[in-house]
């Protein structure tokens, strides 16, 4: 067997931030958590996407009205010094969601890897931004990502820290197979995710059991096929009316649950991850070295979208 | 809601082959199967990863030894041809895989689809084959493929045919995301994959709970990325004191397991499965033309194993 590489991995799911609910309201309650993940003996503590507001996204509004309530023009700024200011006190690195506007004035749906010193060590901008950008009027709600978000801009991102080789993504990322893949073509160890997953889909009937259902296999799969730890904090229960699944978890190379919330509140759940187990997966049924064949993976960058199929090239069917 | 396009599609799951099980009993076997199929009003009836002889790939012997015992020369063969002859007498396609010997003497893990005129409509062989090339002589058995077998050359193949557009893979081709994604990204809407999966890892001492679990994850989140269906027929149970799982599924564009097989034997499982499900979730949450960012997705194709991180071309962390 392997030498253990144990870290410790907290998961802070948040419950609702409503409208109403300040910066500062946020920062206090993600510090509660953070001293709860320390408590633990975490080294790092992942929380939501967006975690310092409500799920805005859902409301329609001009982006200048949007940029003015909730998106950060610095990180860190003052509303938020203090989280970052207890992680050096406790030394316990993070990673935070939140809304970036940058000084050319791009909107970014941004989490940044902050380590033990407080330093920004990683910071991802969200690639799959789900949604639409135009006005559903007759819709309960909106889910206007591709208004108030540009695409990100950094790539999959990986860094060497707080012990681990560690890959971010944000919420929809985690659906998609090519997120997980081009993080662990990396060397990612460990995959961080923040997720706001509202548990009705305007776009069709979807039954509402199927917005979990889907949430976990998906972890779990790519946890497997890439032979990573993945961390998910999810923030939910009712914002202001509008429902959103928890299902916060901790997810092996296995594809095994090593904890799951059990509520739509604010919860820490905790694992002491052994990164080791990652290491037996890559050796074995993941080799990439030994099994990947890339010159057969070509259409998914040469296409976006579905396309005929392609004629085999060698001795066709008898 | 879409228009129903309904097919009929039956999963024939395997029980044991012994190394004495000859052609003629695999074929009885099968055609038993097909009957029952058709008797539920199947248009398709998938069948196992190397279905007429036993997993011969757990034994060393020479390449030889092994063309002359297990591989096929041609096909339909006289002993195959009482299957394609029936599918024709029943008006049922069949997905078969078998030990392929091509006239160059080259040799491959093949899969078969023939429509209900009882002519091969499609060619798959398999792209990722597992094990090792060498004999580890203190192991309780082999996974010979990467001797017996050379890496598919046809690409991941996809076919219009028995009212479907239809990919193909073998076996541990399930486990990984790409050849589920190179599949839908020509339209496939069916995936249809055999296997057989020993119950024990030789490699290392992997928990023998995880080789079904590990099986179902990736068959569901594959079925959900994808917007696909998936039919999957195991050979399982003993071959001559091998134990292989079984664990034949139908699973839904939902990531949902329509049905499931409950035995170690032959038995067949049905479901009239709606192929309109899979436009729902493909013209939503998996609406590539609208989601899909293959500017990002380039590593996959440009390398085989992991590498250093990337740098982030844009503005770095602050």
């Amino acid at each position: 067997m392997k030498t253990s590489r144990k870290i410790g991995l907290a998961v802070a799911q948040m419950g609702p931030m409503h409208l109403a609910d300040d910066r500062a309201a946020a920062v206090a309650r993600l510090m509660e958590m953070m001293r709860e993940a320390k408590s633990r003996s975490a080294d790092l503590v992942v929380f939501p996407e967006l975690a310092l507001t409500t799920f805005f996204p859902r409301y329609w509004m001009l982006e200048k009205e949007a940029e003015d309530k909730f998106f950060e023009k610095s990180m860190p700024n003052a509303a938020v010094q203090p989280l970052f200011d207890l992680a050096v006190e406790l030394g316990i690195g993070f990673y935070l969601g939140y809304a970036e506007l940058t000084p050319e004035r791009r909107r970014f749906n941004t989490a940044i890897l902050v380590d033990k010193t407080g330093r920004i060590v990683q910071k991802y901008r969200k690639i799959h931004l789900p949604g639409h950008a135009d006005h559903k009027v007759n819709a309960p709600f909106q889910h206007l990502e591709k208004k108030f978000f540009d695409v990100g801009d950094l790539g999959f991102t990986v860094a060497d820290a707080l012990g681990a080789t560690i890959g971010m993504c944000i919420c929809n990322d985690r659906r998609w197979p090519e997120t997980w893949r081009v993080l662990s073509l990396q060397g990612a160890e460990l995959g961080l995710v923040g997720y706001n997953t509202p548990s009705w889909n305007i776009h069709w009937n979807e039954p509402v059991h199927l917005r979990m259902h889907t949430h976990l296999i998906a972890l779990q799969a790519s946890a497997y096929q890439n032979a990573m730890w993945i961390g998910a904090a999810a923030k939910c229960g009712s914002e202001d009316g509008f429902h959103m699944i928890g299902g916060s978890v901790i997810v092996a190379p296995s594809g095994e649950i090593a904890a799951q919330s059990s509520s739509e509140e604010d919860e820490v759940i905790f694992a002491n991850i052994d990164l080791a187990i990652g290491d037996t997966f890559r050796e074995h049924v993941f080799n990439f070295a030994k099994h990947r064949r890339p010159e057969h993976y070509r259409l998914i960058v040469e296409r976006t979208a579905a396309g005929p199929a392609v004629k085999p090239t060698e001795s066709p069917p008898e």
